[in-house]
């Protein structure tokens, strides 16, 4: 699965996903007016009537991003937990989201940083990666519980062709309270969950790169250098571009002299953009092409940091 | 939330869990068979056919099981891996349960291991706690992100009197290879952990404990002893007992001088308990009953753990 993502990279020249977090904060009010409609009829059982409102007005905030971006960029990641809020009919709308996008031709990464023991963890990923219940191409996992939790998922990428990105050093203000610090040797608790990370990995490789990834926040640049060098052979997906504070900049120490190596996630700085001063031009109507506007700009700011690297034939 | 807990510990006098994970080889075949019937009918959109029938086995099943321990136990804890594997009817089938248990005086413990940065903490709580979809009385939470992540599910618990447990020391075999490493002042990550649930539990106290509680594996008891001592007001979850190894023995030292301070789970122990030596009289009709027997001999067991301490009026 890491080789179908890295094509669509290359072939859209954009290492970037759109974070499908859709805040119900961020949805235009015609969208939520509409959404009404969805409970005119019988609510189902063990489904609000309120969650049944938003949940269509997510579904239908996601369809119009989706559509406005599917051919510029090579992924989203939906946030599970905004869709989890709003119980059944959310769930329902987090499927119809990723199966629509899979038939737009992206890969989807579900953001559900999931983990537990042995055979709870092989439940996960059967629910999210075995194509019988949800099915997302990638996951992301939590390593807090150690290798008896993370391998059930890499068993399931392994037969099923798929993949997960295993939190190593997260993109929010307080990670380093645990993560950064530092143990007996020296290094710090993102180090040593980096090379664990390695180490899941070489049993998963396709190609250059493993179909076992790490997430680190692109708010921590310092701390990506040394992974980047810790886990050679490791994809990178970074969160914390654009709203979180991150700049094109402090990405370049992500990828690899090849100009690979990661993607970079933004969630509200794209579907949320027609908030923003910068393309408030497109008002609420316009709220999927301001979406549009900020993944190209988001992709020139990108390209800026990697050009000239091997297998970027840009500028 | 913590003291309705306590309350309904002591009036039963049973500081024990029955962990609703109905992994599908621990239903009789006979409910198996008769879930075939939930998909005669039309199957919703977005449920597969083996979903919904593997969801109504579940959920049969479940009911059975809470039918014949509601009365002696004070609280169960369904873990959400084992319905979220089945998709839509799955989380279905897990409200209902929770619901359902709820109904039958049980406080219920949703085993959801969520965590994630602050916005995304917030839904995760709101939507598991906060009485709008899925309602636990208590959730537990991982604490990878630290404290943006957490105090998210803090403030939800304050505002619904609902609870946590955040994983501190896990009952896994590798939960050691993060959790107890040491670190530069020589004590290990999940005592660091433990001190920030401390910490993260000051702000939500009720009577002598906490509405923040830590999941300790009950296979570890001698990091259980210093975590006891390290969070003095915190309500232990333990996990691990039975068929994880451990014993009431080990469980002693978890509980505080007054007896309690802890509850320990048993899933498979108990749910599939026909399927053991033990009481594989009951035979596969039967189950309930086998579970109903397994959970006396649990709660027994663990009585003479603490027999003597103060608030049990016991023996």
């Amino acid at each position: 699965m890491i080789q179908k993502l890295i094509e669509s990279i290359v072939r859209k020249e954009a290492p970037v996903v759109v974070g499908l977090d859709p805040n119900l904060s961020f949805i235009p009010a015609f969208i939520l007016d509409k959404a009404q409609e969805a409970a005119q009829g019988d609510i189902p059982a063990y489904c609000e009537k309120e969650n049944v409102i938003a949940a269509e007005a997510v579904w239908q905030f996601n369809k119009a991003i989706t559509d406005a971006v599917c051919d510029i960029v090579p992924a989203v990641k939906p946030q599970v937990a905004m869709y989890e809020q709003f119980g059944i009919p959310g769930m329902i709308a987090y499927r119809k989201t990723v199966d629509y996008c899979k038939s737009k031709g992206l890969i989807v990464i579900g953001d559900v940083k999931r983990g537990d023991i042995g055979s709870t963890s092989e439940a996960y990923a059967r629910g999210h990666l075995a194509g019988k219940a949800f099915d997302v191409d990638f996951a992301t996992v939590n390593p807090y519980l150690g290798t008896d939790g993370v391998m059930p998922f890499v068993k399931v990428c392994k037969e099923f062709d798929k993949g997960i990105f295993v939190l190593v050093k997260t993109s929010n203000p307080s990670s380093g309270e645990f993560q950064d610090v530092l143990i007996g040797d020296g290094r710090a608790v993102y180090e040593l969950v980096g090379t664990k990370v390695r180490e899941w990995g070489s049993e998963c490789m396709e190609g250059a790169y493993s179909n076992v990834g790490a997430v680190v926040g692109a708010t921590y640049p310092e701390q990506a250098a040394i992974l980047r060098k810790l886990m050679p052979h490791t994809f990178i997906l970074a969160p914390g571009y654009g709203a979180q504070g991150a700049t094109a900049a402090d990405l370049s120490g992500f990828f690899d002299s090849d100009g690979l190596g990661a993607i970079v996630n933004s969630s509200r700085g794209i579907i949320a953009a027609y908030k923003k001063d910068a393309y408030s031009k497109y008002g609420e109507e316009g709220f999927a092409d301001a979406a549009r506007a900020a993944a190209i700009d988001m992709i020139d700011d990108l390209r800026g940091a990697i050009r000239g690297r091997a297998v970027w034939n840009i500028g």
